[in-house]
């Protein structure tokens, strides 16, 4: 089974995933923050009928799962692979998801809105995404009374969100940009767009993985809002591969192979070492200096703590240092 | 042809090598520093002919060199190799040395003494390499006038060389002992001994390698001196087991095979650098964590800035660090 982390053919190692979500609220229910346990239930059962009973195609691939029904570890590897928010794992009692088999769809129910439709693939695939996400989002307009002012578009519980109810994000790989981080994002700050690092806080993100999203939801489009954000992640890719032009050979190499051969051999690896020596193997794997059995994306989600447990059982923080560094050095 | 640093079989992992320096002098000439040319000319000859003239079994192997006939990298090499003394390979001309073919026995001519014997063997062999020395001195003392008072023994250039004219000492590497260096280097200059780094001063050195020599020189016999040094290299070895086998198995791997790791895939290595991965891998040689197909002390002295250029030609050090760590990956 591919999904984002583990794609047939990676299509870019700059550009590594692309998530779309829609906010969506039924009528005359409070929002989750307000909602008692019974309407919990009735905006499950409400959303459940409308995609699971529904004829349209897409809907056939989508099943419903109580999220009481899935273990604690599970749900935290869910996070890991993106499926569903941290917060949405920790106050999972009376939530549900509806969500495909490869996890490219997982609609959460319950989560700051009533309904968030996420779409979720691996490169640049802002359309594709965001394309599944609507016709999801109809079956629920055609079928559901969903919160919707003519005039300023879809209610949701934070104004943040309220207009499309769109956030439209793209995860890139931008270890070259580096020192230049903190122009470029008030560039893109300027522009109404947010980047943050998707592991750490501040400029330097461990891994140098960036997700970069949209802010504005009102006033402007869906379509609009999808070009903006592949207008300046053009931009990102550009200043990455000119940056990366300028990379001297000899220097990348010895970086590239000096944490291939530490991943190759280390028998113990924090998962903050991981993402560092990972990040060298994606650019050295980008620029052609080494070859990876497996993609390195995929190391990284699988070698993340609850999906290690969820493999090989709950186990210490020292314990899964330990068979990180085994199940690295056993993939790699 | 072996040698030692590149024994046919390494003896130990912690007593590397051993040495044992003779000095001795010429009646009637002045010491080194005050020679004229023609006073070293004169010292060369008599040393010769009184060795490679003799019928001496052990003289049969040795060979007279003039040391301006050996090039400036060949001669840093030789100090690369410890055959001969980095103030030697600078100030060589009007110098000569007698050397055996596997470089184990070395002779130098106008060093700080008239005559300098030294005899050098992988692992701890000091009583063989003493009794070579010894031989050696013997043909010297039978064939010329050798400056010896009846009262304090051989008389040398520096009065800390006066009577044996002994300084024996053993190359060790101990990593383990570390942080007690402090403690331990005092209870062995307190004994009459020194330690110091052979790469780096401080108690830290570099690829944790030090040697032990005897200091005294007078009022003590050569055997006496050999078998406290013996006593207290014992020690140093009885305190590095013991740390050794309180060692976390895991630390040990994952220390080790990390430099390992490094070794086999870097593409630049600084000497610096060279020195601490080696250490690793020697330690985990010795705690049979790795194996290597090269005895890593021939890496270590094979890829000294002389060593290399030696082989490859005139060099940056930049280009060093290239070659070096090509060389390092070859032969691993």
């Amino acid at each position: 089974m591919s999904c984002w982390f583990n794609p047939y053919k990676p299509q870019s190692t700059i550009a590594i995933s692309t998530r779309i979500r829609l906010a969506r609220n039924i009528m005359g229910i409070p929002f989750p923050s307000r909602m008692s346990p019974e309407q919990f239930k009735t905006v499950n059962d409400l959303v459940r009928s409308a995609i699971c009973d529904c004829e349209e195609p897409i809907a056939k691939n989508l099943k419903y799962i109580s999220m009481n029904d899935i273990p604690q570890i599970e749900r935290f590897a869910m996070v890991e692979r993106h499926i569903i928010s941290k917060n949405f794992a920790s106050n999972y009692q009376n939530r549900a998801i509806i969500i495909s088999e490869d996890e490219s769809i997982c609609v959460m129910l319950g989560e700051e809105d009533h309904i968030r439709i996420q779409v979720l693939f691996d490169g640049m695939q802002l359309e594709r995404a965001y394309n599944i996400a609507n016709s999801i989002d109809k079956i629920l307009c055609n079928r559901l009374n969903i919160a919707f002012d003519s005039r300023i578009g879809f209610l949701t519980a934070c104004p943040t969100n309220v207009g499309t109810g769109l956030r439209a994000s793209v995860m890139l790989h931008l270890p070259m940009i580096g020192d230049n981080m903190k122009n470029f994002s008030n560039i893109i700050n300027q522009n109404g767009f947010t980047i943050r690092g998707m592991y750490g806080e501040g400029t330097k993100a461990l891994a140098s993985l960036y997700q970069i999203s949209n802010q504005k939801t009102l006033g402007m489009s869906e379509n609009d809002a999808i070009k903006n954000l592949k207008i300046i992640t053009q931009k990102a890719l550009e200043k990455e591969n000119t940056a990366r032009r300028g990379i001297n050979k000899l220097w990348l190499e010895d970086k590239v192979m000096r944490s291939y051969g530490v991943l190759k051999n280390a028998r113990l690896l924090t998962s903050e070492e991981l993402l560092s020596r990972i990040s060298d193997v994606i650019l050295g794997v980008g620029m052609g200096v080494v070859e990876s059995k497996i993609w390195p994306i995929e190391l990284l989600v699988n070698t993340q703590p609850n999906m290690l447990m969820k493999k090989l059982g709950e186990m210490s923080p020292k314990s899964r240092d330990i068979e990180r560094a085994n199940m690295v050095r056993d993939l790699l």
